[in-house]
C-alpha cells in the first residue's frame, strides 16, 4: 500500500464518501488510489473553484466533509475564493493538494510554488506530509481538524513521493474538538436581559438555523419575552417553510440595516458575530447597531447554539410549543405579466417542490425572493457566506451530490455566474437535478448602486467596468455548450412553464430570466 | 485629488496605458478615478484569471506593464494562477488590490481576508498603502519594482479609505533596477568552454529570444564553435520566422529530454536555469542533463543575455553575419485529409499572416506545430511559462490589446481552455483580432500519458477524472454564448477555409478542431 492509498483508506474509514477533484500530474497516484480502492465517489470539476464550491455545498447538506483534490500552488489559488466562502461558512473540508516530489523541490521547476503559503490565508489547518509513512496519520489529523466544531478548512499538502512511496496502511481516526462548554453565567445573563423589558434582538446564526427544533425554540423565546428574532444577512444553511418560524435576515444595504436595528438596546448573539456593514463607506459607520447597544453572546461561535437555546428556554420556562406557527401558504403561480421580482418570487414560491434545496447566489434577486417563499413548502436555503461571488453553480452542484433525492433550485446572478460557469458541465456529467434561474441583468447590478454611492454621474469608462452587455451573454448557448439544456423566458407565464419543466425532469436545466 | 486619482496619475505618468480590471465595491473609487482621469484604457475581464493572464500577454508584447484591478483576497486568489505564470515569465505587472477601509478591518466583515498573505506567494513585491497621502509614492515604488530587470510582479493593496481620502497629487517616478553587470570572467570562461572542443549546449532564454539580433548572434556563435543552440521548453516570447535561426526547445517529455541532452558535456546558460524535468517521476531523475555535465552561466537570470552574447561574440571574433540563415519556406495548405498534427501544422504554417502573434496553450499540439512553422512568416511565439493551465484565451487577448495591428493566433487545448473561458467575452467586447484553434480531444490528454506512467490499466474512476467527454463540450456554442462567432471543422480543407476566414476578418473567431 502506497501513501496515497493509505490516505484514501484513512479518509474513507473516517466517513468521507466524496472526492471533488481537478487533478494534475502530481496527483496521479492519488487518482490511481481512488481508482483502485473504489471507496469514494469521484466528481470532476473543470476548474478548481468548482471543486471547492461543490465541496462546500456538499458539506452543508451532508453534514460531513468531502475531500478535494487540487494541483500545486496555482490549483490551490484557483480554489481559494470558494475556500474563503467555505471558511466563513464554517464548512468542514479536507483539501489534498499535490506538490512536487520532495527531491524535486530544489530545482524550481515551472510549477514550483509556495503551497503552504498559498493555503494559509484560506485554511484553518495546513500541513505538508513529510514522508509516505506519515501520510495516513496526517490525513487523520486533517480530518479531525476539519470536523472539529464548528467546522474547519484543513489543507494537507502531499508531495508526489509521499503518495507513491510505500506506506504502512491507514491510520485510526483522531478525536475532533466538540463545542466549547457554555457557562451558566451566559444563560443567566441572557435571561436577565430578556426579562429586563428593553428592546432586544435575538440574533441566531449557524447551527440553530439548520435545526428546526432550535428555530422553534428561538421563536418561542422571542415570542414569550418580546424579543425580535433575526438571522445574519448570509447563512450557510437555513431550514424554512411549512409552519417553521420565518426568520428575517439583517438587510445587506447598510442604511436599511441601521434603520432596522435602531430600536434595539440589547443584542443577544447565538453563534453570530455582532452585525457589521458588508463594506465601509465614506461617512457611514462600520457597526450597524445603534451606538451603546449592548452585545452579549448567549453562545459564542465556538459554542453550541442549539444547546444554549435549549438551556435558555429551560431557564425561562419556555417550551417549543410556545413558538408561533408560521401560516402555511402557497401562492398561485402568475399566469401573465412581465418578469419582476414579484412575479419571479411568486412563481418560485408556487412551484418549489417539497424538500427542495435553494442555492442562492441571486444577490439582489435572491434577497427579494427570500421573504416571498416564507410559509411555503419545507426547504433548505443556502447563501453565499463570504461575499466572494462565484459559488452559485458549484454549491448547487455539491448540494445535489449530497442529496440526490432532493431537487435543487439555484438562484444565480449573471455577473457572479460567469466566475465558475464551468460547474454546469459537472451538473451535466453527473446528471445532477439542478434547476437554475439566471437573472440576466447584464451587469454587476450591485456595483452600480455602489458606484453611485461613491460619486454621481459616472462616465462611460466606469459604467463599462460594471456592465456585461456588449456582448450580451447568451446563457442558453453557454449551457448548451456544456451539455445542459435550457431556455430563455420572456414573461411570467413562460417562467412558470419552464420552472415546472425543470423541476419535473431529472438532470440539470437552465432558465435565463431577463431582468432590469 | 483623492488617493485613487493620485495613483492613476502616478502610474500613467510612469507609462502605464492599460488597466485590466475585475473590480468590486472596494475598488469603486479607483474605477471612478479611471473614469475621471481618462488616462488608461480599461479592459474588463469577467474573472480575475482573465485579468492577470491578459496583463501578462499584454506586457510580453508591449514591453511594459499593465495595471490590474482586483477585489480583496478572494479576487487576488482567483488571479493568482496566472500571476504564477507571469512570475515565471518575468513579466512586469502592477496589481492594485482593493481591501476594506482601514477602520473596517477590525470587524471581520464577510470579505475580510489576508490580502498580503494571499499575494506573497505569487508576487515579488507586496505592500499595503497606509494612507491616501502615501498611495502615490507606493504606486511609484510598485511601478519601479515591476519594471526592474528582469520584470517583477508588484502587488499594492489599497484599503478603500486610502483611495477615497484626500491625497497630495501624483508622485514622481522612482528608478528601477537595471540588469546586473556581467564579469569578464564569465565571458572568458564561456569562451574557453566553446573553444575546448567538447559537445556544448548553448541554452538561451528570456531577453535574447525576443531580440532578432541576439538570436542571430547566438546561432552564429553555435555555428562557429560547433555548439548546439536550444531554448528552454517554455518561453515568454520568442521571435521567429523568415531567415531567423530556428531554435529547438528542450522537449517536455522527460525521457526525450534526457536522450536529446545526453551528448553534451557542457551547458552554457544565457538567462536560463539548468534544464530539469517538469515533474518528478518514480525512478526518473529530476535533472535531465547527463550526470557530470558542467553548467556555466554566461548570463545569469538577473543579467542581460543580449549583452553577454554580444560580448562573447566579440571575444570569439564571431559576427552576426556568421549566423546560418534559415531556409524561408511556406508550405502549401492541405486541401484534403483528416485533422492530424501534420495537417493542422501545415495549415497554420501556410496561412499564418506576417507579423502574427501565436499564443500557445496548445500543449501537445502546440509542441507539434512549433517545428512545422520554422522558416515561415516572421511572427512572435508566446508560451505557457509556469505550467499552470488556463492562460491561453487570456494572454491571446492581452497580446491583441498590446498590438492591435497584429493578428493573434491562439492555439488552445480544450481542458486548459475551460479554466478561463470567460476571456472570450473580453475578446468580443474589445473586438480583439484573435483567431483561436481549440484542439478538442475531450480531455486532459497529457494526464492520460502521466497516468500510464504511474500504473497500468487505470479503471473507469481514474479515466473519468481525465476526460472531458460525457458531455462533449460544444465550443461553438460556448463561444456564441459570449459573443464570439465560430465553427467546427471536420477535415483539413475546412480548417484551411476557417483559418483563412478568421485571419481575414477583424474581431475574434473560434475554430473547434476535433483531434484524437
Amino acid at each position: 500500500m502506497n501513501g496515497a492509498e493509505s490516505l484514501v483508506h484513512t479518509l474513507a474509514d473516517g466517513g468521507v464518501e466524496v472526492c471533488f477533484a481537478n487533478p494534475g500530474t502530481s496527483e496521479m497516484h492519488f487518482v490511481a488510489a481512488l481508482d483502485r480502492t473504489k471507496r469514494m465517489r469521484c466528481v470532476l470539476g473543470l476548474f478548481e473553484g468548482v471543486v471547492t464550491g461543490a465541496a462546500d455545498g456538499y458539506a452543508r447538506m451532508a453534514n460531513k466533509p468531502a475531500v478535494t483534490l487540487l494541483h500545486l500552488a496555482p490549483g490551490l489559488a484557483n480554489a481559494s475564493a470558494n475556500l474563503h466562502n467555505a471558511k466563513k461558512a464554517r464548512t468542514p473540508m479536507v483539501n489534498v493538494v499535490g506538490d512536487h516530489a520532495t527531491r524535486h523541490m530544489a530545482y524550481d521547476a515551472p510549477l514550483s510554488g509556495d503551497v503552504e503559503g498559498a493555503a494559509r490565508p484560506f485554511s484553518h489547518w495546513v500541513r505538508t506530509a513529510a514522508s509516505a509513512r506519515e501520510v495516513a496519520s496526517e490525513g487523520a489529523a486533517a480530518l479531525a481538524a476539519a470536523t472539529s466544531y464548528p467546522g474547519r478548512i484543513a489543507t494537507l499538502v502531499l508531495p508526489a513521493d509521499t503518495a507513491w512511496d510505500e506506506a504502512q496502511g491507514p491510520a485510526p481516526a483522531l478525536p475532533s474538538h466538540a463545542p466549547e462548554p457554555i457557562d451558566d453565567a451566559q444563560i443567566d445573563a441572557a435571561a436577565r436581559i430578556l426579562q429586563g423589558g428593553q428592546r432586544t434582538l435575538l440574533l441566531v446564526g449557524f447551527s440553530a438555523l439548520r435545526d428546526p427544533q432550535s428555530l422553534r425554540l428561538a421563536a418561542a423565546i422571542a415570542a414569550r419575552t418580546g424579543a425580535t428574532l433575526m438571522a445574519p444577512t448570509s447563512n450557510p444553511r437555513l431550514e424554512r417553510g411549512g409552519d417553521l418560524p420565518f426568520v428575517p435576515r439583517i438587510p445587506y444595504p447598510v442604511d436599511q440595516a441601521i434603520e432596522l436595528l435602531a430600536p434595539f438596546r440589547h443584542c443577544l448573539t447565538v453563534e453570530a458575530a455582532e452585525p457589521v456593514a458588508f463594506f465601509a463607506y465614506p461617512g457611514k459607520p462600520s457597526r450597524v447597531l445603534l451606538d451603546g447597544t449592548e452585545v452579549l453572546a448567549l453562545a459564542r461561535p465556538e459554542q453550541s447554539g442549539p444547546e444554549a437555546l435549549a438551556r435558555l428556554a429551560d431557564r425561562l420556562g419556555v417550551k417549543v410549543t410556545d413558538a408561533p406557527l408560521e401560516t402555511v401558504r402557497r401562492p398561485v403561480a402568475p399566469v401573465s405579466g412581465g418578469l419582476t421580482a414579484e412575479s419571479i418570487g411568486q412563481a418560485v414560491a408556487a412551484l418549489l417542490p417539497e424538500g427542495a434545496i435553494v442555492a442562492d447566489e441571486g444577490l439582489t434577486m435572491g434577497r427579494e425572493i427570500y421573504p416571498m417563499t416564507r410559509g411555503g413548502v419545507p426547504h433548505s436555503w443556502l447563501s453565499l457566506t463570504g461575499g466572494s461571488i462565484g459559488i452559485g453553480f458549484p454549491f448547487a452542484s455539491g448540494a445535489a451530490v449530497a442529496c440526490p433525492d432532493r431537487p435543487v433550485l439555484a438562484l444565480q446572478a449573471d455577473g457572479s455566474g460567469m466566475y465558475t460557469v464551468q460547474a454546469l458541465w459537472t451538473q451535466a456529467r453527473e446528471g445532477l437535478n439542478v434547476t437554475t434561474l439566471v437573472f440576466a441583468n447584464q451587469g454587476y447590478q450591485s456595483l452600480h448602486q455602489e458606484l453611485y454611492k461613491v460619486g454621481a454621474n459616472p462616465g462611460r469608462t466606469a459604467l463599462d467596468m460594471l456592465t456585461v452587455d456588449r456582448p450580451v451573454i447568451d446563457w442558453v448557448s453557454l449551457a448548451k455548450g456544456m451539455g445542459v439544456p435550457g431556455e430563455r423566458v420572456t414573461d411570467a407565464a413562460e417562467l412558470v412553464q419552464a420552472l415546472a419543466k425543470g423541476f419535473a425532469e431529472p438532470g440539470p436545466y437552465l432558465i435565463e430570466v431577463p431582468v432590469d
